[in-house]
């Protein structure tokens, strides 16, 4: 079959309508779905633009009755034939093609098609690992189809707007130095140079910073990254960031670029308005009310800190812990139709606290005007009503308390109590809740290895009134960084960087890194802040995870062509596997395989 | 400096016009010159958008002039001022702020720049390792900052025209398995599975094809590939192309789509009007005319078949080469004024010939009256106007002939010796012209493994007639095969695609890949052609050269950011180089050095 030439389409299975009527067109598309109707053989024909119903009547040639009666689910066929109106009581407005129909007079069969292992059909959910091994199939689906549009559309509408404000996209090299720092590098061994290898880019970001020396001055790109951590369903061993780097700016410039271009982005693709500025928080206001550096805004529930009421409580356990310079924070689960907070709910809200630290989940019943009652009910005696107060409770609801003597154990552990709740009690709205948050640390203290390591990486500026207790209390320094959240999703990081060369050396010095290494490792870059380096900065928001959002998935496998599985594996292709002993010695290597574990 | 707040720019270097009189602004840029005319201190101010000139008068505080003597070539500064009129004298008609400068009211140095290591100035031409090495300077340069501009726009301009058409971008796995055939694959050793490799992809061919399989019908990305071969001027490690694949088309929807891309592309971005439709070649006719499949058409000099004249002919060389199967071509070279066809330059062009394969270059010389002289004229006794007609000869020609026994080597050192014509008669118009070749031969024999293989890949469509006789005769099928050639350059190649398994095991079975390896290695796409493949099709023609051609460059390197030198390596960041043993121990991997050679 595939040596002969074929009928070309005229139309898509998208596009006919009733206008057409009385047309004699070809369709090219799959069998999706086919059944007899007394003698009449229908056959729903699917491409990427839409289905057609094509009709075998009763009247049909004998050969044009035999193919048909050949045709199986996702037979690849050509179709020539008339375009009919339907009977009215046939006609399907939820569909472009609903009016009309197709009157087969040749069916050609393109290409067959063995017994599906699973069904080309939304709604149907095979194990991944199968619907990876088939993804050609998979992708049939209207699901992957959409999901892949969309990707498509997102970045479309990315690019058309950074070209429109004069951004330049420039392709930067994937097969550049290893200058491992946080996550592992993915190697390229050389042929040529035996013993030496080319890394995988973690992410562009020396490049896009040469860029701005170079004189670029707005980069943008969309760029694969590699980073070989182990896989997770937000996480892949390649992903896509839009990088963005520009010159001469401060914070708030590229805060309000990012702004206008979701705004744009979000209104052209899915018709959806997002407010023209986010919330921004600090760090500490986030960590402080919503528990975490990715809240999730489509949900109320803040959290407060009951210090004062505590210690005026009579809890010897918050009063101990206090006393040891611990925290008390308190939040007010909302009474919700169908939820009983009973005992054994109360208890598996404290197990989510409990794998943040917490040792205990204390709690309070908000009942009939507003009277409280059972758990450390009893200690709060005189203070019902500033509790009340200041939680903002009424009858129904439930008030918890979280203690700790590190105040970011007690921030998280009560911040996976509000993430529970929230989910619990459906109060997430359908919306896309945006915020910054700013005021970052730069630095934090890597206990293992018993040194101080840049939070986010080692180019970002501390911001200026901390510079002279850099090496003096690095703790306490604060950053020129910024993150964006969406919906309790971190999907873009960035910063203001460093451009000069002694704060540079400064900041990789307290990092761990003496002059000699930064100078192996950094040394183009410093080499580069000779040179007139202007002042710049940037983000990188992340492709796949935007889109998994958009599309209100929870994993980016599904906005991703061909992904990796959990286990970096490619079911369809087999990869990673073996090479050639001729490969092998031709980039010099020997493969070292660990012995079995005793 | 680095941690102070700056003045922010109000404009950029290139946008100040006589409209501007009297405002306050702010510049950023670099110190393109300077220079002190009098008493008063000229600075040229540069950013990506233009030059604006900025005055230090001779009344500037003392503060000021400080500042401004001690600005050195591409210091960063911030410049504060007022816009004035230029004297009618100074105007400058060649700069869009000609009519302009800037009165300096404070100048704030935002970082130094160390002597430079070549000058910012186009029309200076450092060493290509020099510039590699100090690529941000370089990049400053208005040729690089053009050539980056070109290619943003040429990619940008081809993704709107290609989403107007319905194609969608989307990205395929560049950690793929490694399926070596043609090039040797760069891989990347897995972590987790100790002695697996990841191969980076030579293209995405297999996975356009099985997005076809999955219905996504029109589909393109701008793709970077890599390939392990010694670097050439035109040549990189890595490179990136355009890659598009269609369903449901004939090998005339991808030439038609191609041309009314680049027609609408090059009057985008160049305003350059190309003809609808690009001229046609099969292989034959290109070889037979041009003397390469890859042919220059800016200048004409076609090549001719004499085997009849130089049959009748009584030079003795010709008669043997002809009675054993062979061939005598012929070429006209045009009198040109300041060109002699001197014997030192027609032995010049034998050596050209030689190259190729031809033992020698006979010519004859057309004088006054098309009087024929010197070289082989006595042997064409009697054919002399037969010989002028053919070649259209005219007064001060002279005729180049060439004769061997194998029709591939005849016309390739014929070939040569009409390029090089082209170059030194100065014939070559300045002028885009496309040509399509066509009906390629689908096998070529690789003597040294003694095989047949594949002349494109395994996966283009024999045409039809030769289906019957693909094993039994492999020299003479012809291909669905189709280049684009544009100027002497070869820049894009495609195919129809087979999409039947038992014709693809045909095809591997035929370029030595027995069933069981074909399987183990492209076993994923054989199985995708199980289910409904549709028809298909693709091409992918190659944007680092494309932009290379666009801006009369000789080398990719001057598109590419950051492209490897010749040896393969990056002089700014010494990629490749040595791991720590710590990534070598994670990756399993042990590096067998080659011993020194003896």
């Amino acid at each position: 079959m595939a040596e002969e030439a074929f009928s070309q389409r005229t139309a898509t299975c998208g596009a006919l309508t009733k206008a057409d009527n009385g047309k004699t067109v070809i369709l090219n598309g799959w069998v999706h779905r086919d059944r007899n109707h007394g003698a009449l053989h229908f056959i729903n024909l699917r491409d990427r633009y839409g289905i057609t119903q094509v009709v075998v009547d009763d009247d049909a040639s004998i050969e044009l009755q035999d193919t048909a009666k050949e045709l199986r689910m996702e037979f690849c066929i050509a179709v020539t034939g008339i375009v009919r109106l339907r009977p009215d009581s046939m006609v399907n407005p939820e569909m472009a093609t609903g009016e009309i129909e197709v009157k087969a007079e040749k069916i050609e069969i393109l290409s067959k098609c063995a017994p599906l292992p699973f069904q080309i059909d939304d709604g149907n959910e095979p194990r991944e690992d199968l619907r990876l091994k088939y993804r050609y199939l998979d992708l049939r689906t209207q699901g992957m189809q959409q999901r892949m549009k969309l990707r498509n559309d997102f970045i479309f509408s990315i690019r058309k707007y950074l070209e429109e404000k004069n951004f330049l996209e420039i392709e930067t090299p994937t097969l550049i130095k290893s200058t491992p720092e946080g996550a592992r590098d993915f190697v390229v061994p050389s042929r040529i140079y035996p013993g030496k290898f080319y890394a995988l880019p973690q992410s562009p970001q020396l490049f896009k910073q040469i860029l701005m020396v170079g004189g670029i001055d707005k980069y943008f790109q969309i760029a694969r990254c590699y980073r070989d951590e182990d896989a997770r369903g937000d996480r892949q061993l390649e992903f896509t960031q839009l990088d963005i780097e520009m010159s001469f700016v401060k914070r708030d410039d590229v805060l309000l670029l990012i702004e206008e271009l979701f705004n744009h982005v979000f209104k052209e693709v899915m018709d959806y308005d997002l407010p023209a500025h986010f919330t921004r928080l600090s760090y500490h206001e986030s960590m402080n009310t919503y528990g975490c550096d990715k809240p999730d805004l489509r949900f109320d529930i803040p959290m407060f800190d009951v210090d004062d009421l505590a210690s005026k409580s009579s809890f010897g356990t918050f009063g101990e812990i206090l006393a040891n310079g611990g925290h008390v924070k308190a939040l007010c689960a909302p009474k919700t139709e169908g939820v009983d907070f009973s005992r054994k709910y109360i208890t598996e809200l404290e197990d989510a606290a409990k794998i943040y630290g917490a040792k205990g989940l204390a709690w309070i019943k908000v009942g009939a005007d507003k009277a409280l009652s059972g758990g450390v009910t009893k200690f709060f005696g005189g203070l019902e009503s500033e509790l009340i107060d200041r939680l903002g409770a009424n009858e129904g609801d439930l008030i918890l308390f979280v203690a700790h003597e590190n105040w970011k154990k007690c921030c998280t552990s009560l911040g996976a109590v509000r993430t529970k709740l929230g989910k619990d009690l459906k109060l997430i709205r359908k919306s896309f809740e945006f915020c910054w948050i700013i005021d970052f640390p730069l630095f934090e203290y890597n206990e293992e290895e018993g040194h101080w390591e840049a939070a986010h990486h080692m180019f970002s500026m501390p911001q200026i009134e901390y510079l002279d207790t850099l090496e003096s209390d690095p703790g306490s320094v604060k950053g020129d960084l910024y993150d964006l959240v969406c919906n309790g999703y971190e999907c873009a990081s960035g910063s203001i960087r460093i451009h000069d060369v002694e704060l540079q050396k400064r900041i990789f010095r307290i990092c761990n890194f003496d002059d000699e290494t930064a100078e192996e490792r950094f040394g183009f870059l410093l080499n580069a802040f000779r040179y007139g380096p202007p002042p710049h900065g940037g983000i990188a928001p992340g492709i796949d995870r935007m889109v998994m959002i958009m599309s209100e998935q929870t994993s980016i496998h599904e906005v991703i062509a061909f992904p990796k599985n959990t286990a970096a594996v490619s079911p369809m292709d087999d990869s990673p596997s073996e090479l050639d002993q001729q490969q092998l010695d031709d980039l010099h290597l020997i493969i070292n395989k660990p012995k079995q574990k005793e």
